[in-house]
């Protein structure tokens, strides 16, 4: 052993004396491409926004649109802060509550405050640009489908860039203000706030954008289609820009925020476990999350800029042109950073590589179960001949089925990397065969996660190609001109639909990752707790026993399920409560005002927003404090159960003074936070890839199969699609946010676990 | 130690002395008692049996749906039959393999065959009992209420004491028949062929049942209803004796393979788990459960023989009369053994009480989601009024929140049970813990089952009353009289539901049972090949370890998860595969012979009967051995993957010859039984309670709320109806098998793990 702890002395003496030279030059490489992605988002930014904004009847339509879903926003960003700013003074407290963790209450809770602010920001200027470059995309469509292609795809960028590059700053710059560069290895676990507010905006601004566009798509449907028998976006309903800036705030905002937390949780949980890698790669395995994030930059703004369309082309073709592109680079970027930053140790790039073949796959896969060429969705289609409920049974009977091969995907990605992560450090003999491996799943996150930007810029493309074809229709131009925006709007569909497979698959190989920095974080709190007594930890002793075997643990896993299960049936009965409160006041303008059904006065659209925006809001909080409340209340009160009631026998945990350390509430938290990983990405992927089949059996349904527009096939197709709105726009997307949650608040509140 | 050593030894010389005289005659007690119980079923079967069958009209119909069950029970068997037989070889094969299973390939084989046999003779019996009650029922009904309850109740009660009555039986003389009075503490693992065999038996009995009983419902509808315009039970219909055919199978058949698997699963987990016990209290800790059994058949006996109900009264009242009195007594047998084969350790008692409250507590959370004068229910109503989309919307979210208060109290009751068993205990030093407290929850889940068999006879009390009610009603029967046969109806009803809740319970519970017992195996299995290597397997080791941080455990969890959404997936598809085969013999029918719909001559019922047995046997074989081959691939596969890739880092597993034993197999496939449990329980509760809840909102609109019937939100109702149909009639209770299939399968394949 004398060799292995000098060859370890050798390797630590080496890398802390290159770490304030050299080495923590990538830190300001990152920093420096994080400002590049910010400037670049402004040079797209001023592209789009300097390009034409059509008609007078265009614009007119556009504004109502923006008005009513900045008015949203707003609103709901206040509700937030609120509750971000009451959280912040509860975690304040809570830290302050025991001599352990007060040193550092100051530190979560600022960069709790830094992660929510930078989450907000991501998303209200995502919504920002996408309800501008409608309009600009709409007026382009008019002469060019290249440049309309261009603008939408740009609008788009300028959110993907921003959120990635405000994410690379946040945790860069905490990460220098902490004291990373003294103390690269403590300071990781001080992010964990950042990772937590990121969070719990995205959450609550998903939630309530979800419930928004739905209980406003609902209203107006039953309102006016089923009541009062007028079609789908007639302006005599009330309900009808409600249900148009729906559409914005659920598909963007939120979306942002999203993807904002997604990049911010995993940086900051790759860094944790590259701090348990110190003693190899010193602070470069803690910043080699942030490089790559930086590549990721890079190669999405080149990805970006090659995009343009001929005229009579595909969009998807030159948007999948612009996707390749940007993964070759990104490909490139990381076998660069592996080489100067992890010794060329390229069984780590085949870590990253099956990252990379994962997020193709998913994307595939969803593809098949929501395309309308493939079984899945014909399946349904045929179903409907039979009426509402056979489609609904086959639709639910599909989105149960979506899970086995994606499951069975995750499975070898995750055995996979985890064995090249073993593989690429099999001659470092001091630290654990079990530490490498989780560091090969998390390099394989990273490699998911590099293009991101680029993913997310086709993401908030779709959106924008929806709102110009809704501006073109309604403003009654010319049918040439909305064939070039149905073809967008195609392609916006397919990408909306593929993205959401990526979002999916990278929170499931990420899982594992926030977890084992769960992990590695109760780890450090019981090393600062026997350090404080004056012990020390036993070197061999980690904390990588979640032992579903004991019963507390058990009942933690039952729970962590139980919880997806309930706040998706919150997500859902919110949806339905505030729809009702949309009825409701179409109904009271109705009486009100006779002149609206005669087409003699317009209705009162602002009155309409305005209470669906207070409704959804409202409705967002209790499920939003569940998902917070629910592990905090498990891991205070099973810290006092113990698996053995017999703290002696606890004969592995490591003893302060002779007493062992009750680590029950921990380990409970981690069995809630995996099985309930386990049961959201299930449940999230049948409701996602269900509520796509519905709505695109509808579609098929409408090309003329089984009867066509209007048929009693069609009738019952509607059905399903309406019972998919809620799974696919509200559950589904909130309880993907929620797994991410979960992890970051157990990481945050891990002190008071043990 | 060496003063507990002496006391372990002390202990141990003890019990042996006492082994071969007094404490034998607890096995003999139970046989005894199972006898007794045989015994009374014929008596109870002979009264039945011997009363009036009614006139020539009720006759011929209760003939053609009897002839058309047991030709289905007649192909379902032989299939079955074929299934079991396959399998054994592949046991028998299986187990030969290696050398160190070799010696028990006889033994397991042959108790798979008995449980396999026993389980389909309880299925079977209950079946041919139920299908001669419903006439008589009936008959009775014309002259009295109180007798008709009587005629049903017993008619129940005969499949429930032989369920119950066959697997003591066989549990019994098994152990008898392997040595268990020669070497008590070897003897219970040699039992786990019983449980699996019973457990196969029970899902493909399950599923055969529920894919029929919704195809030919879904399938007579669809073409009755929907397509021809003729009304339900129209004798023109080809499909309706298969649909009455089906309300037989569906609910009689399977639900005995159920109970007996679930009696003779969870002995078995409980004599393995007493048999880690075996030093303090010998082999009376092993037989418990069987006397528990006894306790059971007694209570069950008096419960049902006092039953009888006033001509005015509601039959639920007499009912619960005979309920409480069963519990009653349960509970003073269960105080009695406690007294005098657990030492009289009260604590132990407790873990019995918390049992019974479980119990209760599901039976009153079941009626709260499911009955109509509750919010769930009364909420789905209300959705009917805006059409089937908002139905459906509502009755999904009523059952995604319908696990919550389920869970919490799981929770609670394994907490306590665990904790009674560890004070109960506590003066005992040689035993961890854990093992105490895992005893402990067994005998919380004994103290649930202790009164099965009179829960079991109200279940089956259900579907004859609602045959007896179908008689009366198609034989023209005078009002008054159908009054009565719907009172009891609705009293079977509730019955049903209700049982359902106990089941669910109950299957919750023993799930840490069952998966502790799968431990036990493994421990057992890791000391038997030390000890033919010539080593010592350390007594601190015990397998008590699933490690959830462990990248091959999660993907085992993740795979055991998906294994339950795939497999309700695939039941509700068959459902749909199989009604469309009902749809085509119709059409195929009214071609052939136009004669039928003019009503001038009559379908051939047969054909249509034949034609769904084929399609709902085919369509049971795949998800069956989906459910079998899933934990066997895993735990191959699995055990060629560690942790660490390094198996010298295993330092905790035992070893031989210095080579530690790689356990990984054997944990992942814990961790596919854990999570996929977990999973199963919910998606079981979501289904049975969601189906349940759209029936009764249907039922609740029929008594005149919102319009009544023919309004649209009955329409709407009926939708939501016919989507929870195979929810609750096909996946949910097939799943309820698929999770005790998966314990005993995994006890079974245990030793191909390691």
């Amino acid at each position: 052993m004398s060799f292995f702890s000098s060859l370890a002395a050798f390797f630590w003496q080496a890398n802390d004396s290159l770490n304030t030279s050299s080495d923590s030059l990538y830190l300001w490489i990152a920093l420096a491409v994080g400002i590049v992605g910010l400037i670049a988002a402004l040079v797209f930014a001023r592209s789009v926004l300097g390009s034409d904004t059509g008609t007078p009847e265009m614009q007119r339509i556009s504004d109502a649109i923006r008005q009513g879903a900045e008015a949203f926003m707003r609103r709901q960003y206040s509700t937030i802060a609120m509750i971000a700013v009451g959280l912040a003074i509860i975690l304040y407290l809570g830290y302050r509550l025991s001599p352990f963790t007060a040193p550092y209450a100051n530190k979560v809770v600022i960069s709790f405050l830094i992660g929510a602010t930078c989450s907000a920001l991501a998303g209200q200027t995502g919504m920002w640009v996408s309800i501008r470059s409608n309009i600009r995309t709409a007026s382009a469509a008019r002469t060019s489908l290249g440049r309309a292609l261009q603008i939408a795809l740009r609008g788009g960028a300028v959110t993907g860039l921003i959120v990635v590059a405000l994410s690379l700053l946040g945790v860069g710059i905490l990460f220098l203000a902490f004291g990373g560069l003294s103390h690269p290895q403590q300071t990781p676990f001080k992010l964990v706030g950042f990772g937590f507010g990121a969070s719990l905006v995205a959450l609550f601004a998903q939630l309530g954008g979800g419930i928004y566009t739905k209980a406003a798509d609902v209203g107006a449907d039953l309102v006016g289609k089923v009541e009062a028998g007028i079609p789908e976006d007639d302006p005599r309903n009330p309900a009808v820009i409600a249900d148009l800036v729906g559409d914005n705030v659920g598909d963007c905002a939120g979306r942002g925020a999203d993807i904002f937390e997604s990049t911010a949780a995993e940086n900051v949980g790759a860094m944790i476990l590259g701090a348990a890698l110190y003693p190899v790669f010193g602070i470069k395995g803690i910043l080699f999350p942030l490089i790559v994030q930086a590549i990721n930059l890079i190669a999405s703004i080149v990805g970006v800029s090659i995009v343009h369309s001929k005229e009579d082309e595909d969009p998807m073709h030159a948007l999948n042109k612009g996707y390749y592109v940007t993964s070759i680079l990104a490909l490139v970027g990381f076998a660069v950073a592996v080489y100067y930053m992890l010794q060329g140790r390229w069984w780590l790039l085949g870590c990253g590589i099956c990252g990379i073949i994962t997020s193709f796959l998913f994307v595939r896969i969803t593809e098949y179960y929501t395309e309308t060429r493939f079984r899945p969705v014909q399946s349904i289609a045929k179903a409907s001949l039979t009426g509402p409920a056979t489609n609904i049974i086959s639709g639910l009977a599909v989105g149960m089925e979506t899970p086995a091969v994606p499951v069975i995907v995750i499975g070898c990605a995750l055995l996979l990397s985890y064995y090249f992560g073993v593989r690429g450090l099999a001659d470092v003999a001091t630290i654990a065969d079990y530490k490498k491996g989780i560091y090969g799943t998390a390099i394989a996150t990273m490699g998911m996660l590099s293009s991101a930007a680029y993913i997310l810029a086709m993401d908030t493309f779709g959106p924008i190609t929806d709102n110009a074809g809704g501006i073109i229709e309604m403003s009654n131009q010319p049918h040439d001109i909305r064939e070039k925006t149905d073809k967008l709007d195609a392609a916006g569909n397919t990408t909306k639909a593929l993205t959401k497979g990526y979002a999916i698959g990278s929170a499931s190989l990420a899982a594992f990752l926030l977890f084992s920095a769960y992990l590695e974080a109760i780890h450090d709190i019981v090393s600062q707790r026997l350090a404080a007594a004056g012990e020390v930890l036993p070197a061999s002793w980690s904390f990588s026993n979640v032992n579903l075997a004991s019963v507390p643990v058990f009942v933690g896993a039952l729970l962590g399920a139980m919880l997806t299960y309930l706040f998706s049936s919150m997500a859902i009965k919110a949806v339905g409560r505030a729809a009702q409160t949309v009825i409701q006041d179409v109904h009271q303008q109705f009486k009100e005002n006779p002149g609206i059904m005669e087409g003699t006065s317009l209705p009162d659209y602002g009155r309409c927003v305005h209470i669906v925006t207070g409704a959804a809001l409202k409705e967002m909080i209790l499920p939003g404090i569940l998902a917070v409340a629910m592990p905090l209340a498990v891991g205070v009160i099973f810290r006092h159960f113990s698996s053995t009631f017999n703290l002696k026998e606890l004969a592995d945990s490591p003893t302060i003074h002779g007493v062992p350390i009750n680590l029950s509430g921990a380990e409970a938290v981690a069995a809630l936070l995996m099985v309930g990983t386990i049961s959201g990405i299930l449940l999230a992927m049948l409701m996602n890839n269900g509520g796509g089949a519905w709505d695109n059996a509808k579609k098929y349904i409408e090309t003329g199969a089984y009867g066509g527009k209007r048929s009693e096939a069609h009738k019952a197709a509607v059905v399903g699609d309406t019972v998919g709105d809620p799974f696919k726009d509200t559950a589904g997307p909130s309880l993907h946010v929620l797994i991410k949650l979960l992890a970051t608040v157990t990481l945050v509140l891990a002190p008071l676990f043990v």
